[in-house]
């Protein structure tokens, strides 16, 4: 489940609730794409923005409209009581697996984040993938943690941030965490840019933004590296560079959201207030991207 | 309203629901110490964890326990809609004002953060406090933006993280902030251990975390620092340095939290799982500094 590449839509929402037509019409052409797995209700699908009941909602089209593709789904909150509930409603909904990042407004001791890893596994009956998301959570995991929770029953994965450009740091950051995990637990990198130099260094998953919006463009990436063409994977990612330069700069979230409405796939709002669209001249900057790698929905 | 000594106490939560008595006494005794306003659902009160209908419920306990001290509370969520729904709650259960940290899972640019109170601040009939918590919202303001947000109608003070202990670099940074709000917008100082300096420099307020436990104590350093006794104000916080060291080293509610149960105030657990208790060796410096500073319940 957790290898290959994992798409992540949005999921389009505004004040007045959620546009379900659309979370099945986004989730429906990743899975004709012939993605690995789709990943509902990540960062880029807004799980911390929405209701216990609007999650499972988005989790349940997202199964149906993924037509047997592995759907994970994003169990992260707060509260442990919070994820607890979330796991059940999701693996109710027909998840095949869960993510579950460590959000945190107290900031977490190491030992809270191993007991939550411990309280929620405990309960599960599918398979879990920790989500290590520093940028969003503020959580900076440890390897040893890492190697921790990694022993837990049903840890199945770890999505990791993006690696270094290097090749050799990347694989040796690799190799360093893979020592202290179990066989059978993957390793998925995400932070797209970085994404053709984590596979090439030996990750089994790209957990993908572009790949939840342009399917084509992120299979032709991951499938040349998993083929271990390491330069064809590089260059194509290399081709994407105006669009990794508007992820870094503007957050991968708002760029897709605005992308995803230019290519007609999406209406406006989609984010969840406070978050805003982008500006009108950031939104030329975004088209102008999108032109120079060719994509259309 | 945000003048003073606002005291922020615990709200002790299991997994199973609040313990609604003992939020009644809590409240109960900052009211009758004499502090001059209640936060309630501040950080130290858990408000990230709790539910729409805790929240409200607390608010109304804390009204009628404060018996007529002005109660504030926090309105903080992760999405406008709820803080505009909690912002009506807390108003019909008779909080006198509110306090909005803007908290975070997708980083925020200056614009949303000040979307964010542009559009609750539209909607009050109370007045609001700016809740600077860099700590646990990874928001960092600049004086800029407090600028901006401070003209909001309803806006009435703002409570900025701990200041230098120098008093000149304590009382640039007030100034700095001073010049570039409005006369009747207030400053209030948290982060205990510098709130002595905080007062000396010329903050209005402290919003404190050791006064929602043990009033007396952080009356009297207020009342000296109000009365221009910025030496006595020193001496009294310099005083409970032992326990100001376990704030930084363990987080203040960890710590009060701990405090509150040796002093026979809150059972135990009391805390929003994925939080831990204190271990029972950092207990054991809890209650050691407790005794060094001579406090009883």
């Amino acid at each position: 489940m957790f290898r290959g590449l994992s798409a992540f839509p949005l999921t389009p929402t505004t004040e007045y609730g959620i546009d379900e037509k659309t979370v099945h019409t986004l989730v429906s052409r990743l899975a004709t794409a012939g993605v690995d797995s789709i990943g509902a209700l990540g960062s880029t699908g807004g799980y911390a923005y929405l209701t216990r009941d609007q999650r499972a909602r988005v989790t349940k089209i997202a199964v149906e409209a993924a037509d047997g593709v592995p759907v994970i789904a994003g169990i992260g909150a707060l509260r442990t009581s919070q994820v607890l509930a979330l796991a059940e409603d999701a693996q109710n909904a027909g998840a095949s697996a869960v993510l579950l990042a460590p959000m945190t407004y107290q900031p977490l001791t190491e030992d809270e984040v191993f007991g939550l890893y411990e309280d929620v596994t405990r309960e599960l009956s599918v398979p879990l993938c920790v989500y290590d998301n520093p940028g969003t959570t503020h959580v900076h995991f440890t390897d040893e943690l890492h190697g921790r929770i990694a022993q837990l029953p049903n840890v199945a994965s770890i999505k990791i941030p993006g690696v270094s450009n290097d090749p050799a740091q990347a694989k040796a950051r690799v190799d360093a965490l893979r020592a202290l995990i179990p066989e059978t637990v993957t390793i998925g990198v995400s932070g797209d840019w970085t994404a053709a130099d984590g596979l090439n260094a030996g990750c089994d998953a790209w957990h993908s933004v572009i790949g939840g919006l342009l399917p084509q463009t992120a299979l032709a990436i991951t499938r040349a590296a998993e083929a271990g063409d390491t330069a064809r994977a590089i260059t194509l990612s290399n081709q994407l560079e105006p669009l990794w330069a508007l992820f870094r700069r503007h957050g991968s979230l708002r760029v897709v959201s605005a992308a995803a409405h230019h290519l007609g796939l999406i209406a406006e709002p989609n984010l969840p207030r406070p978050l805003h669209g982008l500006t009108a001249h950031a939104r030329r900057d975004v088209i102008a991207a999108l032109d120079s790698t060719g994509a259309t929905a």
